[in-house]
């Protein structure tokens, strides 16, 4: 899957990733007036609401990027009815011909994380039958648990072809409270990020490994660093554009193949209408702005990279 | 919610919290067979067998234990159908009166974090309503992100009356890998633990806070010096049992008012009956089986406490 990942990355020449991370006063009133008079003001009519949302600005930006990031959490919180809406929108990006990269930061002791392993990038057994519980390409990990929280999931990537980011140095402000404290004279995510090349080593694609690590826009110095320490592994960069992090920023993730990043938006291009920028749009049209808001997004990559 | 917990825990004399974590293998064949005839060898299918294999043993031992805490990974292997049986789950526990800890493991940015903590502690508005989406009373959080990825659940628990257990030393192998590490001569799970002792100051139920931590069986040293430097904080201690914790390392968990700790006990306790110990029961019988593992293991910690 890093091949492929990989792969839709030269086609669109844009390594970007749209978020699909819906909050539901990014949609537009007359997205949920539709979905609430279907369903009702219920968890349902939320789920119908997010589902159709995201619908439109995969429509309209799937041609133009390589990849979508779901964060879970923004469908969780509406219950099992929000997370029918994130199986949903997994299948229909992955129809499209899109990398799923599911936000699920998910970590545990051993057992417990095959368990997520296998829920989300492997297939469960059922007395004689196998079944995919959510079947995204990629998802992301949390590794306070060290590594037997992480190489579970890698035994599913390696039997699925499929991958992981793992956060090394988050773009959240308070990331440093514990990730930047210095161990023998090196911060802790250093030595995460040591980690992950390590985990990687043999997990290799064609030219990247398939063990992947999360590192925010917002810290560029660092992701300079990063980027030596774990010259194999792929980048997720957020913290893009409403965090914070700007287009010069991001050149230090990149390697000198122009690989080896691949830089999130979320806010940024999904409720791109409410911006003053792309406002002549209108809330009916909100799927154009956001694709008017990706190739905006690309160009400033392309500059920075230039 | 912490009130709730301790006036369980005094009531039952037992400072036990019995770990809903079923796999499929757990439950006994005719279990599975019967949610098999009815829904086929499918998703909903383990859904079901789970839902059937939790609820009898609820009903055989709610009366002697404070709390449960079903492990999400679990369920979210069966994708949505073992979603839904978690939340029957949480549900029926909370109408038998058991405080339900949802050992989630979540942690992220702030705005995500969030969702997070609505979803499973809080209500989420849809227009003019709002509604709970999994509705657990404690959750556990991991705090590789720092305070403003845990900051959002207090927020909520204060609004709710629930409460979180942070992760601090988790009870696996290879825990030490990250959490060990010395910073300045300390460990980061000290540096985590004064953290939790901090953020929970402000969070006081009459005798402790509501914001917890986690500190494994498997690690009795540690705990002792974790347990002197949050002594408000509860601390559930998983890695009793199957894991290798004793009966005798658990002292050093509790403070001096016979209080401050709740252990968890998983396979121990819901697969008994697959010991050799409690194998008169049979597989038909597990739930009396595992009646009397929790009977044994309330014995084996208030012999360690005298």
């Amino acid at each position: 899957m890093i091949n492929q990942l990989i792969a839709n990355i030269k086609k669109t020449n844009a390594p970007i990733v749209v978020g699909l991370d819906p909050m539901l006063d990014y949609i537009p009133e007359h997205v949920q007036k539709k979905a609430f008079e279907e369903y009702g003001e219920t968890l349902a009519g939320a789920g119908e609401a997010i589902w159709q949302f995201n619908k439109a600005i995969v429509d309209a930006t799937y041609d133009l990027i390589p990849a979508v990031k779901p964060q879970i959490a923004m469908y969780e919180q509406f219950g099992l009815e929000g997370l029918a809406a994130y199986k949903k929108t997994v299948d229909y990006c992955k129809e499209k011909g899109l990398v799923v990269i599911g936000d699920i930061k998910r970590g545990d002791i051993g057992s417990t994380s095959a368990a997520y392993a296998v829920g989300h990038l492997g297939k469960v057994k059922v007395g004689n039958h196998t079944y995919s519980g959510f079947d995204e390409d990629f998802a992301t990990v949390n590794p306070y648990l060290g590594s037997d929280g992480v190489k579970p999931f890698i035994k599913v990537c390696q039997e699925e072809k499929k991958g992981i980011f793992v956060l090394v140095k988050t773009s959240n402000p308070s990331s440093g409270e514990f990730q930047d404290q210095l161990i023998n004279g090196k911060p802790l995510y250093e030595m995460v990020g040591e980690k992950v090349a390590e985990w990687g080593a043999d997990c290799m694609g064609d030219e990247y490994s398939y063990v992947g690590a999360v590192v925010g826009a917002t810290y560029p110095e660092m992701g300079k660093i990063l980027r030596d320490i774990m010259p194999k592994a792929y980048i997720l960069v957020p913290g893009y554009g409403a965090q914070g992090g700007k287009g010069a920023d991001l050149v230090h993730f990149f390697n000198k193949d122009g690989l080896g990043a691949i830089v999130n938006s979320s806010r940024g291009i999904i409720a791109a209408y409410k911006q003053e920028k792309y406002a002549s749009f209108g809330a009916e049209n909100y799927a154009d702005a956001s694709r008017q808001a990706v190739i905006d997004m690309r160009e400033d990559i392309a500059g920075a990279l230039k």
